[in-house]
């Protein structure tokens, strides 16, 4: 049985199926009468959202690795004080989609930011808070682009321009795979990486059963 | 006479009086002959103007002081990278309303966030970069604030609203202005208290004493 007050997190590149998964999780969790919450990085509250929207926006502007790196852990930081800690003082379950690792890929094995500095400033903001389950969920990059591609097309209005970080070319997306396979191989204890080719159904129930066995 | 690729800052609480005394010193060294930029912080890249709108604005957001540093210092690392370091390395002299010192003073003195870790957060981010000369207008909270109501009711549109700090309470800008006298004592070679009460053509003489002294 898992245990109250655990901190969960998805992780990936784009179009790898997090959001569903997690909804899927957090139901089947709820439905053995534990209480859940679900967030998402960046965002979680509205000053994190409007710092979201900086970073995520197509045409937000020209941000530096180090700037966004910034901006992410300002909205982390409240994230954390906001909504992820009170809940697991509460004994909630809480599930991110993404969090600190999305940093690490993205700002650090994406765009080149020294990993030093990250781990540098997430000592400083978060004193080094990890999630105590995280699940990677890795696909191919033509795959997952495809699928993101197809969501983004199906949104509307403003989230639709939701991507920035869709439109970098295929090499940062490769390094951003490879880098979220580093974190996993680095912390193998919590990071357990979850083939995103397999049917949904399959998937869930890896995770279903790595959820059940960490917490035995 | 002051040599090029300078870097001066003016630093203060509200209703100083720093806007106008920046234009005068800009306007005096250009006819002099010298290459002068002058910006401003949060601000100076259109990225940088965007993380301003998120802090100074009327409901801009409940910030907390850590989030507000790390905001702060994601636009100060772009205004460094894009705008402050290569107008230095071009032997131009910049002049900016506002640097560091202010988050010392606002975040830290003013609303507590620990002088260390805004240390930290500035040693990753800046290396520690320091203005050559500043200039810390210092004038009573009250008069201050009585200058800057009056500044605000004239502007239009927008920039009104800029009054988030402003409305802050009277210990607040105690606090601060103790904080900037703070700084100036720890640092008396780079930082000069200039007494903001005096018209502002004497306090323009001294402040082109200082900068002519300095550079002898």
């Amino acid at each position: 049985m898992i245990k109250s007050g655990s901190f969960i997190t998805f992780e990936g590149g784009e179009g790898a199926g997090k959001t569903t998964l997690i909804n899927r999780l957090a139901a089947s969790l709820t439905n053995q009468g534990k209480k859940v919450i679900t967030t998402r990085e960046p965002g979680g509250t509205s000053e994190a959202e409007s710092i979201r929207r900086l970073l995520v926006q197509r045409d937000a502007g020209e941000w530096s690795p180090l700037s966004e790196v910034l901006l992410l852990y300002a909205a982390r930081s409240l994230h954390i004080d906001r909504v992820i800690q009170p809940a697991l003082d509460n004994g909630h379950i809480v599930i991110s989609d993404r969090f600190t690792d999305s940093t690490v890929a993205y700002q650090g094995y994406g765009r080149g930011m020294s990993l030093e500095k990250i781990q540098e400033i997430d000592q400083v903001v978060t004193g080094g808070l990890k999630p105590d389950v995280t699940f990677i969920l890795d696909v191919d990059v033509k795959i997952g682009l495809e699928r993101s591609q197809k969501r983004l097309s199906v949104e509307k209005g403003y989230s639709s321009t939701e991507d920035r970080f869709e439109r970098m070319d295929i090499s940062f997306h490769e390094s951003l795979r490879a880098g979220f396979l580093e974190i996993a191989k680095s912390e193998p204890e919590r990071c357990h990486v979850i083939n995103a080719e397999e049917p949904l159904d399959d998937m869930f129930n890896t995770i279903q059963n790595i959820v059940k066995k960490h917490y035995v």
